[in-house]
Parts: C-alpha cells; sequence; structure tokens
C-alpha cells in the first residue's frame, strides 16, 4: 500500500484515574480511535486516504482527546465519539472540522479552554 | 507549552516473535524512541522544536523501524540506535538525513528495500 495522503495520530495516553490532569484515554480516546479506524474502512479510504493511528502523550491533555491530522499540521481537541462521522467527512473531502480544530491557546493549559469531563470507567462507584 | 514545530512518530508495534512480518519493536523501535526522547530532551529541543511520540504500526513493517517525522510527511525507515544523533542534529538544523529518508518503493512490501534483521529478545535461545 502506498503512503497514505493523511496519517491521523490519536492519542490514547491514559493515566491513574485519580490523577489532575485527566488524559485522553480517560475522555473516551481509545472509543474514538477505535470508530475512526471502522468509519474509514467501512468508507474504503483506509488503503488510499488516511491511516488512523494511535499514538502516545501529545502534550495537550487539558484538550483531549486529541488528534494530530497529520502532515497537515493542525490538532483537533475535545473529541467525542459524536465527531467521528464529521471528520471522516471532512477528510473525504479535504475539508477540516473548524469547530474541532485546537486554536493555539489550546497548547497551553494556562490559556486552554476548558477539558471535557474524564468517562468514569465502567463499573467503578458513582 | 506551544504546540512544537515538529512531532515524531515512532512505530513500536509488536507482533509475536515468529510473526513472518515482524515488527517495528523486534526490530528495536522501542530503544530508539527512549532515545531520540533522552537525546532531544537533553539537548534542548523538546519544549519548542520536536517532540517524540510513539506511534501504532504505520504499515511500513518491512522497512521499520520507522519514524514518520511530521508536519513535514516523509518517513525514516530502519532506523537504529546509532542513526539517533544524525537525526537529531537534522531535526536542530532543519534539515532531513536522506539516507535514511523512505523513498515511495519502501511503502510497498513488494518493492521494499530489505528489512533488517529481528532483534532477538534477551534471554531466548540463539
Amino acid at each position: 500500500m502506498a503512503q497514505r495522503k493523511r496519517y491521523l495520530f490519536v492519542c490514547v495516553n491514559r493515566r491513574p484515574d485519580n490523577a489532575p490532569k485527566g488524559s485522553c484515554a480517560a475522555r473516551g480516546a481509545v472509543e474514538v480511535h477505535a470508530a475512526l479506524k471502522a468509519e474509514i474502512a467501512s468508507r474504503g479510504l483506509a488503503k488510499t486516504e488516511v491511516r488512523p493511528c494511535s499514538s502516545s502523550c501529545l502534550d495537550v491533555c487539558w484538550a483531549g482527546p486529541a488528534i494530530a491530522v497529520e502532515p497537515d499540521g493542525y490538532f483537533y481537541g475535545r473529541v467525542t465519539l459524536e465527531d467521528v462521522p464529521a471528520i471522516v467527512d471532512a477528510l473525504a473531502s479535504g475539508t477540516r472540522v473548524e469547530r474541532l480544530v485546537m486554536p493555539q491557546s489550546d497548547f497551553e493549559e494556562k490559556t486552554a479552554g476548558p477539558p471535557l469531563p474524564s468517562i468514569k470507567p465502567e463499573g467503578t462507584a458513582p
């Protein structure tokens, strides 16, 4: 298979559940990566257009789940499962989902917008 | 910390030791990622210039250890520990190590050059 036009690097870093910083995995990144992979494959885009990869920490924990879209060089932040179809639509048409593109202020914790809540792991007490 | 100028995505995918395809991890990618991280940090490049991340499979197993250099959009292939200083020199000077840059033929197993040997895990029989 040739080099893909794009590679998505979905941070799936996980910290302990009580870590103040939270983590992309605690906010649902593993499920987002799996859903992207399935949607990209089902639309026939996997072998030429885009390869969804998982990645270690991208250092924007507060804005996670975060995805580096390369080689375009922008990041999506606070991505949820509901965003996956729009992200794949944009990949298919060579555009991007502007409402999810992280502004430069989101790369610094001090100036970032509010984080998504951590998703409680299944089976834990409320 | 601001968005870095570059992100390195080092494939650290591991397959079972007897998998015919081998894997980046079996060819030393975990050690390459660790060495890159240490060298980049020791040269003071980690906070502004480049963040070395690990990644899931980049689908160029035969040319591994493989590194996607983004947002430049080229891949390094068959990277060994000995290549790490040259890679970091190139990052520092905004150039690239041409002898390691994967040609398009390396993205297809059929046309790729020969793979590096798998490194035998410690403690296994010869």
